[in-house]
């Protein structure tokens, strides 16, 4: 089994209400020095070795992501 | 201004609802070879060169993440 990460973000030119939520909030609270903030979903999937990186692009773009509004990185990491 | 990326995941004795599902509609939609799926929070913020580390885990802790179901991780990127 590997572990594979997969991070999706709303694209850059698509607002993100959450994330500047918390922007706004900080300094509210006592905590300047944070500009933007943004926020996304962060998935980790413990897949087959025999899953290759076609197919998880595949998982991640059809069922993890929206790709019209959201963009994703895909990494394998150590279990 | 650095990068600093904030994951927040479910611990692991806490039930996701989000993960499973993702995990059950996979093999339906003819991807095999996936386990576990869980599914979390990734936050990017952007920060000025003096908000410590200190600072930092105190905004993920005490608004970023909810420490009784959730567990996060900190760590800073190139931006």
């Amino acid at each position: 089994m590997a572990r594979v990460v997969v991070d999706v973000m709303p694209k850059p030119e698509i607002l993100d209400p959450q994330g500047q939520a918390v922007a706004r909030a900080l300094p509210r609270l006592g905590f300047s020095g944070v500009g933007e903030v943004r926020q996304g979903r962060h998935f980790e999937l413990d897949v087959d070795d025999t899953v290759d990186d076609e197919t998880l692009a595949k998982i991640a773009e059809g069922f993890l992501a929206n790709p019209v509004i959201e963009q994703w990185t895909i990494r394998r990491v150590d279990a």
